[in-house]
């Protein structure tokens, strides 16, 4: 059982995950929100007080933490008493963070994997390069630590996990498909920062097909998929952290990861990535100022939080997990449909960033019930997935199956 | 009857000036080139060497200057002897250099209005809001301005004039279409100083049509023409400097500029011109760095003066001249047809940079003999163009006509 919570970011997914641990702060104990701008962590608890989303009254606090810094998150940790760290900050703060819950004995949950902000693409698996290697520290320690616990990766981990234990003997391929079907009203957004948005679709293309690593171009593999609510989406296969832990975790099955893209997205990115702008190498202008081109295209686009109150539309982000049960050849879907408007309404935030902060959250209520608090460093598709369904099911993100049965609640299937 | 010239300028275009001056330097006498960076000067001038391109041995020095200062380039008028200024430098600095000139006494020439950089189109006509406010100036000091003497505007102005003058009592509409027919082989690149590339078509486009100012948006108004030599080419609306006097000379005509462009270059301008990446306001990054969005665009984009080794394919620019003589319908096509790799191997430089920087020189040498030298501000509209017209057969932009009777050489017309 651990209590009290530190939240480690102040972007549009803390936005999310401040306003869950909120509504369920009546498990969770006191909340903390800790960001190198403070100011930013002031308007999120600001928000939270402005819904009312309190479930009981508590403490919310914000604090100002460089969280490259172990020493100054260990002493944010100590000052506070949070034995559980969410970390929704940049993809670059992950091992000083963990390092920091290592030390302290809190409880670490992230949503995405560890980056050096110098290199675009590493070599796969990525959990290997950086997280893994703190397994053994964290065994020894007995800290628990939950990577990728967002929703992809996360939830879709757990809906693998589920289909292959639920629906068959032997898996033989598992296709994570993502689908925003929404629309922000804007010429061009990414939903997320674009620094880390455009890096996943710079680098090589990873998946995992015939028992090894095969390499791919952004853009090159497309593939039109009938999903359900939001209908016929094209999709390209494109490298994504779960790919990695869960063809480490089945290494029997295809693991291959699908990102639904307009035609005009891709359009705009390729001119951008051929003309050079998503380049994180500095340029000289003429006038020998030195610049970092993605910088540039982040600040002229829209700050991604700025979409949340125009957005409209839904979201699809399932697995279609095949295998083999009995001999005979299987099929399932387990997915979830998420609304960009209702988000909005509910957290202030749109769908996208929805899907991303409610899982950490249940995560969170699992490690405090004590449920996921299993003292090692585990990927989600490690975890018995039904409570987490079960909770999710009640907070707000629903999973559903669908299969040649029909289509249907998970707890049907 | 003037002697030795100073060109103003570094770039693509000077390169270009640089060689056709020592090329005729037994009419032009002395050639200095003067520009900020002075290396610069110096590897034209090498180039000038590598080639033999001096007509007889004379003097070739390159001076520093900063061409915002009028006081710094009459100093270097003062020094150098030089009677002739053959401006090519920015946009930016045409007045200074001007004020230079009737200061001095010299004959001033360029080849493009001037523009203040803060602003990204001026309203029309444009020649009076800088260049024309001077006219009185240049006529007390008997200074001899010609502006706009590139090939459009310059040559395109010419070709109306003689086209009006040979073909027709009444002029009803000048169509001007500038199209490049070439293949630079880069995925994409602007032929000039994208800063000045792209100002010519992120403002409004303005034509001077019924009597009055039209204006339209970049790309409102395509039109494909049938050409010589390059054959069918769409070309749009666009502004450019040469309607601006046209307009002032010949209010009864339709006067309208068409600039050629493929859906790939339609498609790169378009989306970063959305992102509002061809700005000139500056933005501030998330680092906090203030930079202007089109400088980063220019750094990143090829140098133009790279293209010229790879470049192939033709230009056509010409202008479609309509009226009435007897009161029957003509129409008459007055063009020019250049080739990439002849320029390149003559003068090193590519097609468009050789139809701009040629005619300059023709100009400097009729004002050299004395039938250009009128000691008055005047566009090359204004000048007779049979003079030109015969230089520039001589010395590599030979002129043709197409109308009903055929497609011939100017003077068989």
């Amino acid at each position: 059982m651990k209590r009290n919570v530190l939240i480690i970011g102040a972007g549009g997914v803390a936005q999310v995950v401040a306003h869950k641990c909120a509504q369920n702060n009546d498990v969770l104990g006191d909340l903390h929100i800790a960001s190198r701008t403070v100011s930013k962590c002031h308007a999120i608890i600001q928000s939270v007080h402005d819904k009312q989303a309190m479930k009981q009254d508590g403490v919310f606090e914000a604090h100002a933490v460089d969280a490259m810094d172990s020493d100054a998150v260990a002493a944010v940790l100590d000052k506070t008493g949070a034995q559980i760290v969410i970390n929704v900050g940049s993809a670059f703060v992950n091992m000083t963070v963990l390092e920091a819950c290592i030390r302290t004995g809190a409880a670490y949950i992230d949503t995405a994997i560890h980056e050096d902000p110098a290199k675009i693409c590493e070599t796969p698996p990525w959990y290997a390069n950086y997280e893994w290697k703190r397994r053994e520290d964290c065994a020894k320690a007995g800290v628990t630590a939950l990577l990728g616990a967002g929703f992809d990766p996360g939830m879709v981990n757990a809906f693998a996990r589920f289909a292959i234990d639920e629906f068959m003997d032997e898996v033989t391929s598992i296709d994570i498909v993502d689908i925003n079907a929404g629309d922000h009203g804007k010429y061009f957004s990414t939903n997320f920062d674009p620094e880390i948005n455009f890096r996943e679709f710079t680098g090589t293309v990873y998946s995992w097909q015939d028992g090894a690593w095969q390499s791919n171009k952004m853009f090159e593999v497309g593939r039109d998929w009938e999903l359900p609510v939001v209908g016929t989406q094209r999709a390209y296969m494109s490298g994504h952290d779960e790919v990695h832990s869960l063809a480490v975790n089945y290494p029997q099955a295809d693991v291959r990861f699908w990102m639904g893209f307009g035609d005009h997205y891709i359009n705009v990115f390729t001119v951008l990535q051929n003309l050079g702008l998503l380049s994180e190498q500095p340029v000289t202008t003429a006038e020998g100022l030195e610049v970092v081109p993605l910088k540039v295209v982040k600040a002229v686009l829209p700050d991604p939080s700025t979409l949340a109150p125009n957005y409209t539309g839904k979201t699809c982000i399932g697995d279609l997990v095949k295998g083999t049960r009995d001999g005979e050849e299987v099929e399932v879907f387990v997915y979830n449909v998420s609304d960009h408007e209702k988000a909005y309404a509910e957290v202030g935030s749109q769908g996208i960033s929805y899907t991303a902060g409610v899982p950490p959250v249940a995560m969170a209520m699992l490690v405090a019930d004590g449920t996921y608090d299993h003292g090692a460093m585990m990927n989600v598709e490690e975890l018995a997935p039904k409570p987490l369904f079960a909770l999710l099911d009640r907070i707000g993100l629903p999973t559903r199956v669908k299969d040649a049965k029909g289509d249907r609640e998970w707890h049907r299937a």
